[in-house]
Parts: structure tokens; sequence; C-alpha cells
């Protein structure tokens, strides 16, 4: 689709890696497609994942007691939010699809891109009083969570310790994207790239490029407890 | 229950908000129990949160390519992790209860404290090959997440848009304290402290104190997937 935004948030050390491969892929394949593509690269850019008083420029509202959400509500509404913070939202802004490419950690996406959500989707920006959810400020949007697991997916199934998968998205997936009014397409899961022979992991990867070939006419999950609980 | 040994890892940067109130209050209680209590004041130690390189002193195992997993493991092993990760261990390895007081952040915990669980938490220290959830490393401890939220208790109810609040708790208490062998307490949840009268609040930091008191004669939670989602 010429002409569409897409803006990858990657969280991964090493470019060698399965997840440096992915993003590579999406690069390639998305420019092709004549999609404008910026990249957040977390860990190249030494991102700060830390939510602290640095992220408002100038004096605060309250300076007797620091309330993190109280002060870049409205360092954001008087433009004083720190420079950082405020490309990541021009991306966002910019966007039309954001693509989350990442190693789980412990159930969950590693420190500096949950840093990332902390910092950047801050009110007044991604979701206001009364604005979240389909009313959420980020309308009009896509996301996709793009991730490799340590474990098989069997490991990840319903009835094992582990449990389904999607128990694990509904806080990323739901409590982030859906509540800024964002669309979820289906996650792209890449089952323990670390423990399959290269010929699965190149079919993986050929798996993720084919998919990339139609994912403009691909239609949201409905990000509704039916889809994580069911 | 004298000569019990705390950790408390905290997430917040202000001393005098509700966490802050909180966590003085389990300081005291418990030190008045004649428990030994440690506190990881994260913010105020400015702990980093980015798993990188940096958390490997010395040569790496594959300098090749990066693979944090991996090379923490091996680091661990031969006793060469970073210093700051190596204290949090110690503090981890003394302590018979892990509580974990902070305000939750989409969906989740604040990115430093995420940072604390991947750095902190590596294989080998915290569980290992077959080594993980009642078979997990750090056996014989007790957890327990203490949080404040910004939505109401009925904003977090099932059939609600945010569902359950049990179903935010799975990759915290499930993901990671299950799986390292940690037994899991009931969480102790302070809801929209911000929204609620001087008077509710007190409420609620008395029910804190109140629920330290026979903190030591509770029983774990069943932590499999029927706690959460039935």
């Amino acid at each position: 689709m010429a002409g569409k935004k897409v803006l990858i948030v990657y969280a991964h050390q090493e470019p060698k890696s399965f997840n440096g491969s992915l993003l590579k892929i999406t690069v390639e394949e998305l420019t092709k497609q004549g999609c404008s593509v910026t990249v957040s690269d977390l860990y190249a850019m030494q991102f700060e994942p830390r939510a602290t008083r640095n992220d408002i420029v100038g004096p605060l509202h309250n300076s007797e007691a620091f309330n993190y959400g109280v002060e870049t509500w409205e360092a954001y509404k008087r433009g004083s939010l720190s420079k950082d913070v405020v490309e990541e939202q021009k991306k966002v802004q910019e966007a039309d699809l954001l693509i989350f490419q990442f190693p789980l950690f412990w159930f969950n996406m590693p420190a500096i891109l949950k840093g990332w959500m902390d910092r950047v989707l801050v009110q007044g920006f991604a979701y206001d009083l009364s604005k979240a959810y389909d009313g959420g400020l980020l309308q009009g949007k896509l996301s996709l969570f793009s991730f490799t697991t340590g474990g098989s997916q069997e490991m990840y199934s319903k009835g094992t310790i582990s449990g389904d998968i999607r128990y694990i998205l509904w806080p990323m997936q739901h409590g982030i994207m859906h509540f800024c009014g964002v669309k979820v397409l289906e996650p792209h899961i890449c089952y323990a790239p670390a423990c399959v022979s290269e010929e699965k992991r190149k079919e993986m990867l050929t798996a993720w490029t084919q998919r990339l070939k139609t994912l403009w006419k691909e239609e949201p999950i409905d990000c509704s407890p039916e889809w994580y609980f069911k």
C-alpha cells in the first residue's frame, strides 16, 4: 500500500538476531510496497525506559509531590515534554501502522519497550478523560505485536502450565493499544527460533515475508475479552 | 515473625505518594514484628532497566552475536554479572518474602520494575533447564504484589471492558514469580487512591497495616490458570 506510514518499534540488542532478521524483512518488504518506514531501534538509541522528572522540561505543575501521570499530562498540554518523548510521539502521530518487534521476556515485552509505552503514550496524547478504548486519541491507526519466544507453541497452549499465549497478549494489545483507540492485527509469533533447525527458521522468515505482502488487507482482531479468554 | 527477611522492591518516584505511604507502613510494621527489611528503591537507585552487554563484566561467551539470555546465564555461572545485578540477586537469595510495591502503568508494572525482573532473575539463578514453576530455583520464598491503580475496582471487574484485574496479574505472578518457584500471596490492590476522599485513603492504609499483622499466617494462592481465568 504505497503511501502508508509505518513505525517499527524494535527492541533487540543484536542486528544478527532472529528479531533483527524479522526487522530487516519488514523494512525491505514494506519499503518495496511503497510504504514510508521509520524504525525506533530502542537499544541503539539507548532509549530511556525510566519515567522520571527529567521527562518534563522546566518547572513542574506541582513541585511539592511528583506525580508522573499528572506532570506529563500537563507538560504535554503546554508543550514541555522532553525532546526524546516528543520525537517518538511525532512518529506515532504520523504512523498508520505501529509494529512492535521484540523477544518475549518474562511473559511480556522487554523493559526498554515497556518504557517506550510508559513515556510516549501520555495522557492528552494517547488517551484522555473519557477518551479511551474505542474513543482513544490514536484512533485510525493499526498495531501489530511481532515477537519471538523461548518456549514452543505447545508450551503456550491452553491447558498447559504456561497457558494460552493469548493470556499474555491481553495487557499489551488490549491494555495499551486498544486503550488508546488503536486497532490490533493478529500478533505474529515465532516460537523458539533458537531451538529449531536452520531450515525451520528460514520457513519462519518466509512466512513473515508472505504475511506482509497482504498485511493491508487484514481485518483487525475483535480485541475483547472473548478473543483472549474464550 | 521475628527473624524473617523481607525484600521490598519499590518503584515510585515520590516518597510523599500513596505508594510511598504504603512502603513506609510495610517497613515500620514488619520491622516492629522483628523482621529484617531491605528496600530496593529503584528510582532512588537510578536502577538500570535496560538489558544490555554492560550486564556482563569482561569478555562475552559469544561476541559474534549478542544473546542476552545466553550471555547472562554464562556470566552467572562464572560470576561475572555486573555489580548492581549481583547485589540484587544477593538480596533475593536472602529474602523469605519479596514484596513488589508500585503503581500500575499500562496494565503492568512500570518499566523500571520490569527491568529489575529482566536483569536480576537470570537463568541459573532463578530458573534453569527443566527447573521452572514448582521446580524453580527460588523455591521456599513468598512474593506479594502490592499496587495502586488509576481506575476503580468496578472498572477492573469481569465483564467490563478493562476485564478482571486478575487477567493482568497472570504475567507478573504466574509468568515471573511462579515460574521461578516462588509462592504467591494474595495481591494487595489499592484502587484509585488519587480519586477517593482523604478518609478513604486512610482506611486503605489501615487495611494494609492490618493485613501485615497476620501476613505470615496467610496461605499462598493456587497460582494456576483457574485462579486467573475461572
